[in-house]
C-alpha cells in the first residue's frame, strides 16, 4: 500500500492508517476485516484458536471452551474465514482452523503509530 | 494487559491477541473499538482527520472532502468518539476532532505478530 511508504506531508504523521487519506477502494476491504473483529465472541474465538495447541483448533475443541452452540460457533468462524483472519482445513470429520498471521500483521501495521514528527527529527 | 507480558505456553505465540485466550471482559471493549473501525466511511473519516493539517479537522473541513451529509458525518464521528478513537474540542462554532494515537497503538500492539516460536529461541 502506498500509504505504508509515504510518511505524509502533515506535520504529525503518527499512523500508517492516517499518513494520507485512505483510498476508498482500500477502506471497504479493511472495514470488512475490522467488522469481523468487532464482535466479542469472534475476538475470543480467534484468540482461542491461535492460543490452542499447535495454533489450530476445530469446532470440537472450541465447543469445550466456549459457551456458544456448535452452529453459532460455525457461523462466527465463517465470518472470520471470509475476512481472511482464519483458514480452515478439513481432516476427517472436522475442519481445523488456524489464524492467519499475515492478515493480523497487515492490520497491525496499518494502525501502528510511527510518531514521525518535526520534533522527533530535529528537536 | 496481562497477555502483553506473557509469551504464552503454546509453541507458536505469534500474536499478542492470541498469546493466551482473550479474557471476556477485554473482548467486549475491544470489539466495540473494532466495530467502530468496521465501516468504510468511519475508516476514511478517521484517516482524513489525522491526515489533515495539524492532525485535526472539523465537520466543515470533512464536508468539503467527503460525499456524506453533515449530520451523517456527525453520526459517524460520535461513534468514533465513543470508541475512544477521536477526541472533539469545541472552539467557536465548530468541534475540532483529533485522532487518538494511544488508542490506535493499543489496537496495533494487540494484533502485532511476535513470532515467538520454539525454533526462534533454539533452532
Amino acid at each position: 500500500m502506498s500509504n505504508h511508504d509515504v510518511p505524509g506531508s502533515a506535520p504529525r504523521c503518527w499512523s500508517r492508517l492516517v499518513g494520507e487519506p485512505l483510498p476508498v477502494e482500500h477502506a471497504a476491504e479493511l472495514a470488512q476485516t475490522f467488522k469481523a473483529l468487532g464482535d466479542p465472541a469472534r475476538l475470543r474465538l480467534l484468540s482461542l484458536i491461535a492460543s490452542h495447541t499447535d495454533g489450530e483448533a476445530c469446532v470440537c475443541d472450541l465447543s469445550e471452551e466456549f459457551e456458544l452452540s456448535g452452529p453459532t460457533i460455525s457461523h462466527h468462524l465463517r465470518i472470520l474465514r471470509e475476512a481472511g483472519l482464519v483458514t480452515g482445513e478439513r481432516r476427517g470429520t472436522w475442519i481445523h482452523y488456524r489464524a492467519v498471521p499475515a492478515r493480523l500483521e497487515r492490520l497491525s501495521d496499518l494502525l501502528t503509530p510511527t510518531l514521525i514528527t518535526a520534533e522527533a527529527v530535529a528537536p
